[in-house]
This record gives C-alpha cells, structure tokens and sequence, in this order.
C-alpha cells in the first residue's frame, strides 16, 4: 500500500512567519484525526525565515483533498491567505514507501 | 523544542530505485529504535524513477549523525554505495515546529 505525501511550503509576508506556523499548527491539531491522516508535521527552513514547510502523509489523495472540509480549517485558510506572499506554490507530492515512525 | 529534520533525495542508477528504497527500508528498520530517532521516511516522486527520497525527524543534528554508528547501517551504506548516481545531494534541514502524527 503506498500512501499519498505531500512536502509544500508555504511563504508568509515580511515578519510574519511565525505567525503563520502557528496556524498551520493549528491545523495540525484540527487534521489529526481525520480520516486517514498518518503526519502533519510544521517546520522551518532556515534558509529562508518566511516560509513554513508542511509535510503531510495521508492514506490516499482524496483523503487529503477532503481535509480541507474538517471542521475549522477554512477558517483557519481564511486567516492565513492575507498574510501569504502570493500564491503557495504546488508542493511535492510523494508515494510514500514505508518507514520508521509513522502513525499507523 | 525543536527537532531536526532532513528531507534528502537519493538517485539510483538507470533501474536501481527499487534496489535503493528497497535498502532504505531497512534502514529505517535499523534506525527506528536509535536515540532521538522520530521518524525516518522512504518515498519516491512518480517524476523522477530513479530517485528515492528520505524524510528524517530527530531530537538534535548530533542524533541524526549517530545513527550511522548504528549496527548494520554501514552495511547497507556500503550496498547502496555501487548502485548511487554520483553523490547524493545535500538535503533540505528542516527545524521541527511540530504537527500531528509524529512518535513522540
């Protein structure tokens, strides 16, 4: 079974960096329990202190497409999209083979 | 807290990739109960065959550096060796904010 993975970054504006990671924690918590969702990790690139990096596994794509409906994450969205710089660009998308630390 | 992660691409020669995420895998089995270790995550992207990528989630750099002292981790290093197209690239260093469904 191959999973579906997604590694995007996200750009905030000038300074607001922080505050966007902080959102995207925030949906990490609203998209755990969802429907066959195995990560949702939040992290920083020091290279570049704007961009939040969200490196995502689900069970399939369509289980990741329908997170977007969970309760709470477009109001979460709608409080991001003012302070993105442009557009999020498309992230990598990843068939995951297996490894160690994984939600079953 | 936060962890260090590494998100890295390894290329296989023309053929190889099942070879390599195959001795991936079981690399990830070495190092699943290493010091520090979170996650350690083998996937491929459909836009490149030959190549393997490794997500990897520890406590600190220097964790992450140890696991190869981990028993065997040599020997598969050494398997993987001869079948690399050229040296791997550095990879992406991540700081770890947090997220869902990492081993904690």
């Amino acid at each position: 079974m191959k999973r579906y993975g997604l590694h995007g970054k996200l750009t905030a504006t000038e300074g607001n960096g922080d505050k966007l990671s902080s959102i995207l924690l925030q949906a990490s918590e609203l998209v755990s329990t969802a429907k066959g969702c195995h990560l949702y990790m939040v992290s920083k690139d020091k290279s570049d202190r704007n961009a939040v990096w969200v490196t995502e596994v689900w069970d399939s794509q369509e289980d990741h497409d329908n997170s977007l409906n969970v309760e709470g994450v477009r109001d979460l969205i709608a409080q991001a999209m003012p302070i993105l710089s442009g557009r999020p660009e498309p992230g990598q998308e990843l068939e995951i083979l297996g490894g160690a630390g994984l939600k079953s």
